[in-house]
């Protein structure tokens, strides 16, 4: 039994793992992701990664996984297009990159399909096969696993979860559509719906005060219009959820991104939306819960992804 | 080679067919479904066709396929519980008992999915491996192929893409939520929106004059509130579509029912609001039609799950 190596590409730092086939991880490193360097650079950083958890073991590698940003067409390992936090990344031939400098089988995904499948196999999902992964932040992204296996699309688009429609013709989001699930739920709406209610008392915050955790930490507080906000939120989450879950029918919901982190009271919310809305048939074998594996799910994912070949 | 049989269980008929592998049919027939009868009056019924299909054929029958109304466990070939149209259906052992009565195995699903993977196999989508299918009429329902499979889901309840919100909030829906698409765009609520704009003109309808073709007729000679119902109901439609498709990012998608009847034009006017509303990389790939199959679709799907056995 041999090691994978796990590289989970991000817009701040590169993350890389050594671990084993069911995700367990031997050693677990970061460094910067230089993703504001042109595309070679990023290469070279990614190769020097590589090569650091090569040196460290005497174990047979028979596989390289990788998380990037980005919609990646499998089979060949490549970014289709741009990612807009890593500017030179478009196109990128990870695959065939890192077969050539290294000779090792590379299969390269999605960020958000690649923590996806780690929470699906080793994670808060570890019994599902059928789970749908929200991750809440800036935007709202998501993977989806079906059948045991990562739901791709046709053209490696699939899990636009934050681009459903919750309000036909309602606010303008950055995909161009109106009435996102994204243009309600995310951190940024939440900010904003938060400062115009604070507007109507004359409470004025800078926008870099504001941050999803000044809210909850308001609301913790028993301060109704952070209540308010968080309320809304969880509203527009359940509905965007529940459209989802009455098309899949999944065993499991996953929250997770910085969003998430509001704790179980927040999760609890938005299940009990998403019970409201859902078919009776959906709901009785539906568990709703918080991502398990954190800052490494993204590494995780990589190995298994390295390992399963798929 | 030998032939299939395959059975379509509806509110009205049962629809009975034998064909081979490819879908192609040989016999095609059809009888009252005696669907207010008790479940053994029913199965009676279903036994007389499967025999009159034998006695027809010299051929070898491997297998027989079902496609009924209802959600359907098909490992056990069972109802879920009830289906409105047939009312003492209720978690009918299906597979069991045609199975026990003439031996042969026998596949059973939920008949929109069934449909579906006609229309994945040999109708409009023939060539695709992801198809989503939109039945459009009292109600609005679906059947998912995925990775060339039927989607059923953990509960055997996928593809309620009637039960998706287009407005948060919205009008109540039969499901118990509220802003489902199907509360906005199946036949009775287009007929609902029509005699409501009537009603601003002093114009009365009965609501048994009114229905989707009246409303279709009316617009081909320029009736500007026919016209308007028209666009309102593509308008939801494509908003519908549009969160599905960038959740699955399929090959194609098709739309059926008797709403869809309307004609060419009508389904152009959902493409291009669904195209609106998409993403690129999902619009790039995304085909949009028309069911192919009509009344056969539900033996033809039948046959296919016989000989496909999954």
């Amino acid at each position: 039994m041999g090691l994978y190596i796990g590289l989970d590409l991000g817009g701040t730092n590169l993350k890389y793992a050594l671990g084993d086939e069911t995700g367990k991880l031997s050693t677990k490193k970061s460094m910067p992701s230089l993703s504001n360097e042109n595309q070679d650079k990023i290469f070279e950083n990614i190769f020097s990664a590589i090569e650091e958890l090569l040196d460290e073991t005497d174990s047979d590698i028979p596989a390289i996984g990788m998380g990037t940003p980005g919609s990646v067409n499998f089979e060949r390992g490549q970014l289709n297009g741009t990612t807009p936090n890593i500017p030179d990344w478009t196109n990128a031939p990870i695959k065939k990159s890192i077969e050539d400098k290294f000779g090792i089988p590379t299969y390269v995904d999605n960020d958000a399909n690649v923590v996806a499948l780690a929470e699906a196999r080793c994670g808060a999902a570890a019994d599902c096969s059928s789970v749908v992964c929200f991750t809440i932040g800036t935007g709202i992204g998501g993977g989806i696993i079906l059948d045991n296996k990562i739901l791709r699309g046709a053209s490696y688009s699939a899990a636009e979860v934050g681009h459903i429609t919750v309000e036909m013709n309602g606010k303008p989001c950055g995909c161009g559509n109106f009435g996102c699930l994204e243009a309600y739920a995310a951190a940024p709406a939440m900010i904003k719906r938060y400062r115009h209610k604070l507007k109507r008392t004359g409470l004025l915050y800078k926008e870099d005060q504001l941050s999803p955790e000044f809210i909850f930490q308001k609301a913790a507080v028993e301060e109704d219009f952070a209540i308010e906000t968080i309320n809304e939120t969880c509203d527009y989450l359940g509905t965007g959820i529940a459209s989802i879950v009455n098309v899949l029918n999944p065993e499991m919901v996953l929250i997770g991104g910085g969003v998430s982190e509001a704790g179980e009271e927040f999760i609890q919310r938005i299940e009990k939306v998403v019970r409201q809305k859902i078919m009776k048939a959906c709901s009785d074998v539906l568990k709703v819960g918080k991502v398990q594996l954190g800052n490494d799910a993204g590494v995780v994912g990589a190995i298994l992804l390295a390992a399963e070949g798929k």
